[in-house]
């Protein structure tokens, strides 16, 4: 299914996915508050006669498909943001924490099998002594960052001449947007105040310097997440970065590393120099596995090193398992399917081990004080997710989701950026629910959801039963969709999976965007449609969200180059083309209108003059292609 | 993707795909009214120690999955239901139609280069003088047909043990049906009178009486469709039959036969003959093939011509667009996309061409009267469906509909049964009102729509763009679903792509009984879920919509057989398996709680000495699987 249009080379050697997709240039954007920001969007190239000439497009894949980029994955990406982040002047260096054996699943004795990322002397950037460099601080001072601006631009994709022809022909805003506020433009002023009001946050670490910047919030784009990682039983460091740039090359506006198992640090290392999109993690997979996976071991000391470790590194956002709390636990007990949530299960596990609230819990603050101090976003890790039909909307999902809208406001108060996880399983009848308790109980922070699941009984497919969840509950409100795979609860994802876990949740986004009445979403539908409807074939390949695809199904069963410019295709051929028919029906219909000046009803009573003149105008189905 | 467990063989080489899914057997059910029924289902037997021991499915594939069935295409299925039409006493031979070359698409000196079914003298079945044989008619006398029965059989799937076995678990029936009635149990009697009120069909022509009953309709299970078809530029008789025999396998309820080009005729008898489901079809494509393709020299003859010769054939539905009348074509002026139905474009043009309505409204009575007489159902056909986000719920579509509506209470008159095809291109926040409408201008008439697509930017992923709508239009109460390939506007789908088609469809299907709370639906997923947690791996393929994949998918990573019985799979390892630690921690809990007898609260003030106990009881993560 996927073949890319650039041979891939794995990463040890050198080189991974890059090239422009088909029809498709590097644009860029000057910003006017921070003239030396230059925004990123991808410009798809129409076909003479088309209009608009081109389309542009939200566009995460970085510098990767950019034929001016020199991409080397041994330098890193460049460190576009370095100099905004130093002069706020609320940061300095230190000397960062030692890497140890066990960041990387080492036993002593036991050496590292995968190459080390060199990044020249340890020296991350944290917050001088009381100050809070994260962006809500900044929002709420009033400040306009280069970040917010950054994405007041890119969300906008440039569309302002497009929105000027679209209202030139009278076609009206449409959607339902369930309470978002999503303004005709986005400005850099919008941005600070939803970053202001918790609605949207920038997960953006001080330490990640090569990310571009990118919103998550309901008034804004909705965007998707792709995992990726390693685990004890498969998977390298190599598969793992070209994952992560091909995932984003098809459309991933974050990536979570998930992985487990040994080498986590130094393959973490790789992803994040070369990430130009927001990296997060669960911590507690790392530290679990340096306490050999006995979850009963997990110390808070423990924890907390593993914390450093990752800001220190420049991860963006951590998941944090914190809001299972002890009484949660045996509301679990009568569920189909008990606990699904890997760092649920873990710490649901160390609670009744210690008989007390999760060090996650009782060392949330102190939490908030490390990641404040390099601008780590929370995602509130939802422990008690359904992992089936019958679980969903249990008393246990949503305790949890009461204690997560709890610690939001303790995040609050360290100026920490908050986004909430949901689920997972949820037939469709229970997702609005989820979506309205979310927003009550969490203030209205970002919602994070894992599909959800639709129905239990279809594994090998949970990227179609998991799509239609994600899209009505993206259209009902939330602001990021994290994928799912074919491959869910049956194996690990491979390359194949990633893209079409990626293509599956940006037409789930995509859907949300248009019902919600995004006033830019349907921009791209009418291009392509428009382009099918005037046998651009070509066009309507390269608008679409997997170009490769489409011209490979269409070449399926009419390979011959002339059959892309053909006035039909091959599911009705050209006697039976409903297109072709269609437009010599407008053609008429319009001359009648134009001569007769008659109007529906008139026409209605019957012209049989007019018809002898279609007739002997020589009215054939068929006529020669000009 | 999809290898069939047995290999598949060409109908030329005299075999089509056959044999059962993995642990299914063909169980029998009798009838209690009608003691000489026998109607068929799956069931799906469960590993040791599984509780239900063994679920039943629904299950459309007729024979060929049933090894003691002798399969031979030649002789064709059974005749079912043949002594049960024939001891209404209201129907008679007589000597059919001659079949004509032009049947075939062949002109004159040409010779048809596929076999011919034999079926014998041509002495079709049809209405005795001043009868009516159709369902409808024999519901309103109050008369419960054997067909009647057999589907209310069929809809219960043997349910009345697991629906005992629930309500002892205290699950409480749960689900949004928007309106639908949807009964603990479906009764001969309230079949009866769903079909008395118009409100489902059973759609099977006296002249297939291979078919093996079934209903659509808002308040029973939801259905879907699979379209096949040649057309001028490619496929054969051989794929098509067999294409028909793949999509009941995997789960199609009725199969359309759209071919377009030549030996129409003959492949269409190929598969009625063989085919268990009931057969659609768009008889306004044949008869343009007879006009050598020129829409304005269809005449009613030629279309009367054409029913009557697939009445005698044994076509089921016909697809016929009465309701696209002269006043709507100026209404798709300033479209998008036109009229993208190739029936619509056809009647479009011809109604242009003649200044007049279109012989199909004006000889709407003629129709019901020939339809009437083999009990075939309408499918009345959505000629301006829009064919873009743009176009959806515009002033032609709902123009159209209205008198779809008007027609239905026309249909009625002769006790014709009848659905109403919808669209097409929606985007989410406009399907509800395209249901809304449809139950209110035709008077609950069952609803069957193509999709709805939510978005137009991802061709070779439409069967997931249309998924998401179906499920929800499905949800709202749409009877049954039309599948979208992923080949769709891009080329011919293939047997991948059929059966592609047809799971994401039952997905889509299922998924919507779920949340409209169909009594038995969420039965699977139970199941399902509870052998994921079991680790009960075989159990968990066999019980998916398709084993076959689900397996594979899991071998990929994981390939030894000794695999599918470990406690953990490829995804986490056995150390952060969180199913293996909820189960433990669900032990853990219930241990807790009986030994203590405390309630959540209680536990959660703290008990240091059962923290103690479980230490000391050896609380590893991982134990030894016993």
């Amino acid at each position: 299914m996927s073949k890319s249009a650039v041979a891939f080379e794995p990463i040890m050697g050198e080189r991974v996915t890059t090239g422009p997709l088909p029809a498709s240039r590097k644009v860029f954007q000057r910003g006017e508050l921070h003239p030396n920001i230059n925004v990123s969007m991808r410009e798809i190239a129409l076909s003479e006669g088309a209009d608009p000439k081109a389309l542009r497009v939200y566009d995460p894949s970085g510098p990767y498909t950019d034929p001016n980029a020199r991409i080397d994955i041994h330098q890193g990406l460049p460190a576009l943001r370095r100099d905004w982040i130093l002069a706020r002047g609320d940061v300095e260096t230190y000397q960062g924490r030692e890497p140890k054996p066990e960041d990387d699943g080492l036993k002593s004795g036991e050496q590292l099998n995968v190459p080390i990322f060199d990044r020249g002397p340890l020296q991350p950037l944290r917050a001088k002594s009381g100050k809070r460099p994260t962006q809500l601080n900044y929002a709420r001072a009033g400040l306009i960052t280069p970040e917010m601006e950054y994405i007041s631009i890119r969300e906008n994709q440039g569309r302002e001449q497009l929105l000027k022809a679209r209202s030139n022909k009278g076609m009206p805003r449409d959607g339902e947007s369930h309470g978002a506020l999503i303004p005709p433009f986005a400005t850099p002023e919008f941005v600070r105040d939803e970053v202001a009001r918790g609605r949207a946050i920038i997960t953006a670490n001080i330490n990640h310097p090569e990310s571009e910047p990118m919103i998550i919030g309901r008034n804004f784009l909705v965007k998707i997440n792709a995992n990726i990682g390693n685990s004890v039983i498969t998977s390298s460091a190599a598969e793992e970065v070209d994952k992560m740039v091909w995932a984003i090359r098809w459309g991933a506006d974050t990536v979570m590393d998930l992985s487990t198992g040994r080498h986590i640090h130094t393959i973490r290392e790789w992803i994040i120099r070369n990430s130009p999109v927001p990296i997060g993690t669960v911590p507690i997979y790392q530290a679990l596995e340096k306490v050999d996976g006995i979850a009963e071991e997990l110390t808070w000391d423990v924890y907390r090193d593993t914390l450093i470790e990752q800001c220190e590194q420049g991860v963006d956002y951590f998941t944090v398992h914190a809001g299972l709390r002890l009484a949660h636990v045996p509301l679990t007990v009568d569920r189909v399917t008990g606990i699904v949530s890997r760092g649920g299960a873990i710490m649901a596990k160390w609670c009744l081990a210690h008989h007390k609230e999760s060090f996650l819990y009782t060392h949330f603050e102190d939490i908030c004080e490390i990641m404040a101090a390099y601008d780590v976003s929370f995602s509130l890790g939802d422990g008690l997710r359904p992992g089936s039909i019958a679980d969903a909307n249990d008393a246990a999902q949503f305790a949890e989701l009461e204690t997560l809208g709890e610690l939001r406001q303790v995040a609050d108060r360290y100026n920490v950026q908050v986004m909430i996880e949901g689920p997972g399983h949820v037939p469709m009848h229970k997702i609005k629910e989820n979506m309205e308790k979310q927003l009550e109980v969490c203030h209205e922070s970002p919602f994070y959801t894992l599909g959800p699941l639709t129905t239990d009984i279809a594994p090998g497919y949970d990227h179609i039963t998991s799509a239609i969840g994600a899209a009505m509950i993206g259209w009902f409100g939330t602001a990021m969709l994290c994928y799912v795979t074919p491959k869910e609860h049956l194996g690990l994802p491979d390359r194949d999976d990633v893209k079409t876990g990626v293509i599956t949740y940006k037409i789930a986004a995509h859907a949300a965007d248009l019902a919600k009445g995004h006033p830019a979403a349907q921009d791209r539908d009418n291009a392509l449609s428009q382009a099918r409807f005037d046998f651009r074939w070509q066009d309507q390949f390269n608008l679409s969200l997997d170009p490769e695809t489409a011209i490979d199904f269409h070449d399926q069963t009419l390979p011959a180059e002339g059959a892309k410019v053909a006035h039909f295709c091959s599911m009705c051929g050209p006697k039976f083309c409903s297109m072709k028919i269609s437009q010599e029906v407008r053609d008429q219909a319009r001359q009648q209108n134009e001569v007769t000046g008659l109007t529906a009803e008139e026409i209605q009573t019957g012209l049989d003059a007019k018809s002898r003149e279609f007739r002997e105008s020589g009215s054939k189905i068929y006529q020669e292609i000009n």
